[in-house]
């Protein structure tokens, strides 16, 4: 039994009608283990699965799915059985996860068949929130306390609240105003005198985030500060929620995930193990994008045939000097969002430029020079070498400031500065590369 | 007070001479967020600061900083003051990675300086774990009980464990041969009775990891089941220390800028306020492989250059091919390195690549259908039409399977697959590309 793999003593379970061998079977087996399995499953044995278990385990694997398998799955079930076998038995941050993925009617319709009012409650305000920040990260979970309260009343208190709550992550310390003032430490409870006052032991609260806040400075200042768990409070300190590392982590490598896929043309979550229409549908529109550069790139030659026809052997660098501007653009690109994405803007825009130059200005001398004497031993025209190194300098400079440009731009208009990093900034530096070199060539060659 | 910037505050104090004056001003300052503002600092303010500061709150400070400046600073420093100052304020994790930056001799003198012979040996210990694994990641400050104590006498046992420890993130239960058998909730132990036996109260251990596991996998273990620590044991079970999430985090984020460079085509760590000959040293090798790459394109497109001569449509379409060729390599490498990093290896090559092979007929066929419209919409010669979609079909099915091909034998040759996505496949895809092309011209045109 020991040795049989996760997936197999799941299959075997599948094919068990007997439920007390069926619950043998995949007894000990991690929820996260079986979300792992049962995504790779067809839609009928998925659902044959969770017709067999029982509500509170479905509720732990559906917390592990992806969020596409899960609405599918999800959708199989009455808002009745949504509301009672599954919200009833999640934290509020994650059922309120699950619903956001719901048509809007269904998702009203399951809140008012769930039996506990108040965490009906809890998760419609949840889901107020908009994606991507504080609010929307935070479970409402607590283990609150008066700061009036003594050492032995405290711990009475935090016990009956703790039974609702699987993990302790913090026990908060609040005022008669219901405002956050404090944390209390375990330790500190462990060693106090039973009459003590809370006021007396608890530590004064050092970070807090808004509901508002944005889910990427959360995570920094959680990184920042090696934090576990943080409250998140309104603008009147009184106490929401509160974000744990986890959520924090899963986050982060969302976002990183996405960066690295826009930086390579990939729209979409796209997986190794989607079908081949997904990651088709995810490569398909960069590629466009660049065919369509091309073909741009292609009028431009054909407008400058006559040069071509001329002095032949300027045809032959058009591709290095594409390929080097697109390089150096997503160079740039790629550094001005990394600064962005961990909030180290301490320059503004013209610092960023000015020094974007300076380093243009040295890469491309470097290459220039390493491309002129290339190009010398090469055996290539005296003529012809002096420009392809001309335009590179030139296009290599353009290109740095043109690549630190944009991202900045777009994110002060709000969008999204990793989208500079695709193939969008490739194609753009190609164009404006070639119009250089041809210009430089008439100058120089003077055809 | 309240409204000086962190900043301000700290350029302040350097200017004070009365030392009560210097720590009221940086009073409540958190560690991190002076390790920020003084990495910006010249050597010599820094050194300046740290000479005013207490050594606890030094150790504090340098645990966050940057490891090149960290060296900086710390070299500046004798062996002694390091021993003692900073190392005897240190959690064994921080001060191993501190000394790790040290030249080898150094870090002897230093260990043989260390007053708590018992740190000194655990240090000395972590140092022989290789970089990136649980053990190079893991501290060993722990607080850990034996399984034949009563409630009571464990309490006590926590207490004088837990004060020389800053946080306490688990208790651990061990048997009498020192091997792990489980962990103690708080939350249990407060409701137990004093005489209960641990070895009733404690939850058997269901995660841990061994020192020499990978770090890439014990943060996807971490993530996968939520964990917010992880003990680590040898191959017998017994427990040598422990990995919190917040390392794992710091470690999620490096690894996630680290790729996302390669894939944008930069080494190093560069960060946006770097000095320009940082910056060009971290770009500069990706140019001047492309550049390299760029002059072998222009040496076969010499070889051919007849073919445009007689066809000058020819070269028209040479970016756009390099491009695409270039563009989907980078696409199928990107899903295969995520793929790897995350763990998701259910498939072997041969299906990898068939998958590949069917997504990049896929996106062929669209992309040289919408290429064979356009180039009939837009005038040009019904051969040169056909070379070009028929090129860009083989290209694009050539550099999906490329593009796979390499980073999983990166894999297997237990080099960073992340490799692959830098310059060098896009460099690797435009020569092949281009030589493509002219041989699938000489078949249609038939010059």
């Amino acid at each position: 039994m020991e040795e049989m793999s996760i997936r197999a003593r799941i299959v075997k379970a599948l094919g068990e009608t007997n439920e007390a061998e069926f619950a043998q079977i995949i007894e000990g087996i991690h929820p996260a283990d079986m979300a792992e399995v049962l995504e790779t499953f067809v839609a009928e044995e998925r659902s044959a699965f969770f017709e067999k278990i029982d509500p509170e385990l479905a509720a732990d694997i559906l917390v592990e799915f992806d969020e596409e398998e899960r609405g599918e799955l999800v959708s199989t079930y009455s808002t009745e059985e949504i509301a009672q076998e599954l919200v009833g038995n999640m934290d509020s941050d994650d059922a309120a996860d699950m619903l956001s993925e719901l048509p809007e009617d269904m998702t009203k319709e399951v809140l008012s068949q769930v039996e506990d009012v108040e965490q009906a409650k809890k998760i419609a305000q949840l889901l107020t929130h908009e994606e991507d920040t504080a609010g929307a990260l935070m479970a409402t979970e607590l283990v609150v306390v008066n700061q009036s309260l003594t050492a032995i009343r405290c711990v009475a208190a935090m016990r009956s609240q703790a039974e609702h709550i699987d993990r302790v992550h913090a026990v908060y310390v609040v005022d008669d105003n219901d405002i956050l003032v404090g944390t209390l430490s375990l330790k500190k409870l462990l060693t106090a005198q039973r009459t003590a006052p809370i006021s007396e032991l608890y530590r004064p609260i050092e970070h807090t985030v808004l509901s508002t806040t944005p889910a990427e400075e959360v995570a920094n200042m959680m990184q920042k500060y090696d934090l576990f768990v943080i409250p998140v409070v309104n603008a009147a300190g009184e106490l929401l929620g509160r974000i744990t590392l986890d959520d924090v982590v899963d986050f982060i490598r969302e976002e990183a995930e996405r960066d690295y896929q826009l930086a390579s043309g990939l729209t979409d979550e796209v997986e190794s193990d989607d079908s081949v229409y997904e990651v088709t549908r995810a490569r398909i529109p960069w590629l466009l994008i660049g065919l369509f550069g091309g073909l741009i790139v292609a009028l431009i030659i054909g407008k400058n045939e006559e040069d071509i026809q001329l002095v032949p052997a300027l045809a032959f660098f058009m591709p290095l000097i594409a390929a080097m501007a697109g390089n150096v653009g997503v160079q740039s690109s790629a550094i001005v969002v990394q600064a962005l994405a961990s909030d180290r803007k301490e320059n503004n825009m013209i610092q960023k430029l000015t020094k974007e130059l300076a380093v243009g200005l040295f890469n491309g001398l470097i290459l220039s020079l390493v491309m002129f004497g290339a190009g010398l031993l090469l055996g290539y025209d005296q003529l012809i070498t002096l420009t392809v190194s001309t335009s590179l300098l030139t296009v290599i400079v353009f290109a740095s400031l043109f690549g630190t440009f944009i991202p900045l731009m777009l994110d002060r208009f709000k969008v999204d500065a990793a989208l500079a990093t695709g193939p969008f900034i490739t194609t753009a530096n190609d164009v404006i590369g070639l119009i250089i070199y041809f210009q430089i060539g008439r100058l120089i060659i003077g055809y």
